[in-house]
């Protein structure tokens, strides 16, 4: 299995550093090749700018029509396209970070938004359907999954199914179901580490257990079992059929057992 | 009244860009000051790093201990401390930025990550109960409101209630709960224009008026109704009451009104 680890912490001696390196080791044990993009190290730019393109901003600047253009005539930035390099050499993509505001550190974020650019990851037009395009579980990164592995200081229960944190799952929509399943990247459950600020030996100890399992079993693993974009659950307008989860609403009807 | 408007996105000559023009315009005429952090003119430090701090960093680097420190000594960097001062001046906040991959622009998530340190925006011990800080619906900004606006390209209905990509205000969920409520902030229901890649002139006179609406009641509008942390709906693990939306899960139930 070929696994690239992005990982955006601060601090070489955190609580995620450590992790990381355990979970390199087990990697190594496993006979699994690897990339680190650790994005801190690499001083990763984060905000997608102008200066991102050289072609495509004449007038008024579209994102997704310059970082179309940039990545069809082979202009994107050498950073940018070093990753998606990596992306497509992947077979499993490990994304670790500190739950900071229910959502990744701003460097993350600049991440998906810098190199996840149209024509790489979204906007192919559908062979079957001239009017849609490949997104929610087809497009050019299916096949590929996606681990998350996130610290947080809440405790369990309150990152729980009635937690006042909100149920993690949910929370980490916008980026299981809106980033990743949207351009075809299967993510599996997240591994959280909770309480985070004072973390023992022992807990430590427990994590890298479980990193350990998540990653022996990996290839088995089944994703999370968001709905597909062209399997029929949807209609024209990609409203969920009336007949499926009749009567609900809200992101967790785009599960496909909820019932 | 007293407004921060806070803008994300790189273009000056972009539909925001247009919509930040309008909405300052209809500020001047309804007689409220304002502030406009554009934060890409400012060239806004998005990714939070050691550099920020120059106390607290003795060691292994702890964000929110490094923070704290650099608050109550006042060594905070001065880009920092003068986004806190316009929050602390503002009644309301309006946040714009164009939806990316179902989240903020990472420039954007970098002046939350940046300017809600410990200290300022919480961390601050309740004095009815030590054991927890002042949040969800406390804390030191609470008095403020916030409006979110945003672009986005999906039509309105693949981001509504049954929609594709999730509905919009439970997407919005980590912004709107995790970190505007979290912090004591009210946060409006969010201005969303849909459709944004492709807007005609009509569009944009609909979206000025639905504007002008908006900031001219924004007084009186009432915030989402999500439940306080101190209300009584939480136990001491911050879990939902038994009792309250019984049966339920999901972030749907941390609204007031969900039955």
């Amino acid at each position: 299995m070929k696994v690239l680890w992005v990982f955006a912490h601060p601090e070489q001696a955190s609580l995620n550093s450590s992790l990381l390196a355990e979970g390199l080791r087990i990697l190594d044990e496993l006979g699994h090749e690897h990339l680190v993009s650790d994005l801190y190290a690499m001083k990763w730019k984060a905000a997608l700018d102008r200066d991102d393109y050289t072609t495509g901003t004449e007038g008024r600047f579209s994102v997704s029509r310059a970082s179309q253009q940039a990545f069809h005539s082979g202009t994107l930035s050498p950073d940018v396209t070093a990753e998606q390099r990596k992306l497509e050499w992947a077979d499993l993509v490990v994304l670790q970070f500190p739950l900071w505001w229910y959502s990744v550190p701003a460097i993350l974020k600049g991440w998906i938004d810098r190199v996840f650019v149209k024509g790489f990851a979204y906007g192919i037009v559908d062979p079957e359907n001239p009017r849609r395009t490949l997104r929610y579980g087809d497009g050019p990164l299916a096949g590929t999954k996606a681990l998350t592995i996130l610290t947080s200081g809440s405790p369990p229960a309150a990152l729980g199914p009635r937690g006042i944190n909100g149920q993690l799952d949910q929370v980490l929509f916008p980026l299981l179901h809106g980033t990743l399943w949207y351009v075809g990247i299967a993510p599996l459950a997240p591994m959280c580490l909770y309480g985070a600020d004072r973390y023992s030996g022992a807990q430590f100890a427990t994590a890298t257990a479980e990193l350990r399992r998540r990653l022996e079993t990996v290839d088995e693993e089944e994703a999370i079992p968001y709905r597909t974009q062209n399997g029929g659950d949807y209609d024209s307008e990609l409203v969920l059929r009336p007949e499926l989860a009749p009567g609900h609403s809200g992101i967790s009807v785009h599960h496909r057992h909820y019932r």
